[in-house]
């Protein structure tokens, strides 16, 4: 259920239509949007009576929403969900496209600062590295932990750089949401309810990739559930789904963005890395992610990626990076974004094939 | 790494190798077989040098294994595990069926009765219900939780029935330990590592349900790292998996038994109600199963299944879940496996189709 | 649009309303069913008037069916239909269970006949073994054409076994039509509409495969490709689908069958050797396919598998199809079917496992 | 088998050579590169013994070629492969960007007369149209047939578009080499073997449509089949898969366009009208499709859409296909690509979101 306020309704209003949902043991979301505010209407009860808000002060009208989501909803919301970062200009969903780069797993300080270095100066305003590795096999490397949190918190310090990172239950969110920036949630994690639930308490934007097989409708009903807590920033991230298909590791879905965008006022990313797990396909299909329309980028940048711990095939190397901002920031134009700094790479300018 | 211990190696031969691997750095995991003892060696640093067990006495053999997994492998351990609660000869792997069935959720004592009256009759020897749901949408019926544990367990104590149910995080774990005798984990959360080490802590028999996209290496591997905590008691469950065809909800793949049981020792049932999500598609699919060699069947039975809070369309009333009994006890001989009790639907013998 | 008749209608009234709907510019498919005619309307210009044929004499109902299919439909044949074999009691869909059984591919006449000569003793009804071979690349064995068909021909007269062979295109349907019994579509041609058609026009009955990806309304308008040129002894076969699952070369899909019976008339058989493509997968795969209420196998056997020219990997030996003979035919009376001839097996009795 | 010439070797040489290799049963496939001349040897008989061939003058080394496909393999032809037009700068592979635009079907001298108008006017080269359409249901409109083909050649003389519409059939494909410059080969013919063993032997370049579920080995193992009958001009076509997504109607996998530019030297060009299904997909998918390095485009456009006797779902209105000119006129240069004529769309410039 909706509850679409009049363009001239008062904050007063407003909060006595929230007590009025609240008292009937509902939960109230109260989103202002650019003309007039609209109040999401959530609860674990069914429906509310619609009579009981339609005659209210300043209500426009009530909706009753036959989609499974509502918070996540154009209807609830027609503008874009910005996600910004106080004293930076970097965002989720602006006019600038979000660059996110770094190695697959924090390994030591060296190797972190190594890449940050370079990501930072090529341009990207982010930087992602695992502290905590959901691994297929309990045998492999898992992560340096809060260790790791600590190096990524130094590199915010000294390249000004945002930190992205996953937290893969209650105990690493806990530590991820002091340390970091943005609190990832991976795909294996995208129906993990109660880590959803818990990132929507939370006080840090979410990062939630989308499962390995999850439809639209589930992606968005898993935004939901972070939401319905009360934490609106959320960036969906579309990470490549499983296929019969075997010429890459998955097959990323660029029409998902569209889709999205259509449906819902959230930004969307692209992870070509994992989209495609091979580091031949990542520079193209970074090239197809911008021109298709995402919000931004998720790309793993190693300075030795034959002796990374983790997917070490998937990584660019640093001076593949460089190249891939140059051709970003050729294409990114096209579809109305700009692109931060001027970039090392903004010299070359060599062809794309 | 595998140390294959000699026929005659002594309990203190065994004990020793155990403490070198653990001097070591390393975890071993002794399981003992018909003729012999395996050691299983895990651990997150990486290989062991073989050379160090090799000459000590009692061992046989120091396999390094390839396969990523270890202790769900029949080189591991070549018999079958038989998961068994002491005072009952209900069993998951042994010669008798298991039979699983129950309700989608609890919704009330009064309704989880009445139904746990007529599967036991039937013949069934556990009984499976949710106290808490994974469900897609934030707003749907999420379970009694506690209440809903207290009722099953009462159940247990008036009909007689093992009680098997979900737990969804490391909360609902630690209190489905203390009601139940065997702790699910769902599809979603296949590969929650956090909840499978967790699970792999505790004491009580796990039942892994296959992701909804998961090859059979990755499913193998989400039972190891449950083995890998120090729990050996993992029973597999099929339960469909995602794919462009639209007529079940998902497609069941029995192929997958003949598989696992290749690979593995572990036991594994199938759940023809969510492998088909409808109703008239569970008791053909139930023969199935049974005839492609499963260790037993979870089926969803509800009394008013119109009426239930969730997966209404895909519960079997009673009188089918009657007549399914009937067939399935036909069939079980073929495959050389027996199911306990006469049944109700012992009587009837009507034709199948 | 379908026409049901009264059940004393003449057949003299049936005669005029199919004389008005081909006057109309439609085409006309009388189907007699156990009380009752039905008339089907099909043609490709669109709806037709109701009004024009609701009042004929004889007519009880006109009916706009607004599924895509209608001579697939048990709308429009409420009765199965069984396809049947002057001068035999093999039938596909009758009480007894087809078992079609052979090579891959025709390699020799020795080859053929060894086979034929056990798959008969064991109890299979019809042969199978390729004459035309569909093979992903140009450069492997394509069959041996009309000479495969006539080692086929000759094994009908020595084994009294009826012949199922694949045509490719127009030109070997034409040839196999003359050989063999049953024409069989490959799951690579189930959309090659003009070969669908060409067997509409043809005198012997079709056994279409169903597509690699093909949904269950996809493969049913197939079929009815075939019905709506007037042949309406179409068998339909399951033979796995391709999704990411790897442990199997497809993904043998058994809910398809009970979904097939709901909604079509037709016989459903199953292929576990292509469905799995392993020769392990094979019985306990077909046992299940059993079970689950399909009205025939189609198992591939080789004397010397290891030698085959295609497909040896998931070719049974005889001693193998011998046994999931026995095992067959210890299922088949539980789902009301049963299987001719006695048998070899039928002595020995070991258990599935 | 190989066989690399040495850079100097004479015509005399390497007509030795293949003579050689037919006298041994063989096929002989001469492919001159920038530098030197390679041999493909095809044949249905088994390996060549290499020795044969080593010791003759000219031949620097004969290589065994462990991947199934050799004529479209860069291992056989390392420059790209260009498919021209006399008369015309239209090329598939060269450095213009092909696009190709129509109605799905042809449905009347007036409608495929006024969308040529428009596609010509916004820069297209090619024209399409469907002749024969492969439908779903026998009962879908199947096309005007050789009517459609006139009215398409009469749009070659009026406008200088080339032509591609899908042959169906032996007969078809007779009829559209008379009449069109290029034979579409579509996704549901895909390994029709005998169809594309037919187009192999005629004289127009092939486009060739990946089928719906194709892995990357078996789309390239059927142009082989093209190739093997001496037609080397083919085209790829990437046009969505069949995956349990159901955003769009099917998922366009854009990942391969570099794996197929990786393996073979033949051009790869994307219809993202099939590929997504809807209308508002696109042009963001021909925007990424530009980018990730595809030779062109394959677009459905209409100018009454949902009057569209198949697909008006998908297709664009023609102000549409003007505005994605321009963004694809925009894109193409960061990938090294012109795009011919200047196009009406070219004045514009509006955003691309």
């Amino acid at each position: 259920m909706l509850v679409v306020m009049q363009a001239h309704a008062s904050a007063e209003d407003i909060r006595r239509v929230c007590d009025k949902i609240e008292s009937l043991g509902y939960r109230a979301h109260s989103i202002p949007g650019a003309e007039r505010t609209a109040i999401g209407i959530t609860g674990n009860k069914g429906e509310v009576e619609p009579g009981t808000l339609d005659e209210m002060p300043g209500v426009q009208e009530v909706i009753r929403v036959t989609k499974p989501y509502k918070l996540v909803s154009r209807d609830m919301k027609e503008d874009n969900t910005v996600v910004s970062f106080p004293g930076t200009d970097a965002t989720f969903g602006g006019p600038g496209l979000a660059i996110v780069a770094g190695p697959c797993a924090i390994e030591s300080r060296e190797q972190a600062f190594a890449v940050a270095e370079r990501v930072q100066r090529a341009g990207a305003q982010f930087f992602r590295g695992g502290a905590y590795k959901p691994r297929t096999s309990p045998y492999s490397f898992q992560g340096l932990e809060e260790e790791a949190l600590k190096i990524m918190a130094a590199i915010r310090d000294q390249f000004g750089l945002k930190i992205v990172t996953e937290a893969i239950d209650s105990e690493s969110l806990e530590l991820v949401e002091e340390y970091a920036d943005v609190v990832q949630i991976g795909a294996r994690n995208m129906q993990n309810f109660s880590l959803l639930k818990r990132a929507g308490r939370g006080r840090k934007p979410v990062l939630l990739k989308r499962g390995m097989s999850a439809t639209l409708e589930e992606f968005l009903m898993a935004a939901e559930y972070v939401m319905s807590e009360g934490n609106y920033n959320v960036i969906l991230c579309e990470r490549g789904v499983r296929t019969f298909a075997d010429h890459t590791r998955n097959t990323l879905d660029l029409s998902l963005i569209p889709a999205v965008q259509r449906l819902s006022h959230l930004p969307i990313v692209v992870d070509p890395s994992h989209g495609t797990g091979k580091r031949n396909k990542v520079t193209p299909l970074s090239r197809a992610a911008v021109a298709v329309g995402a919000d931004g980028l998720l790309i793993e940048v190693h300075c030795d990626p034959d002796k990374a711990l983790s997917d070490g095939m998937q990584s660019l190397y640093p001076d593949q990076f460089d190249e891939l901002m140059v051709q970003v920031r050729q294409i990114a134009p096209v579809v109305g974004r700009i692109v931060a700094g001027s970039g090392v790479g903004a010299i070359s300018g060599a062809s794309a094939r």
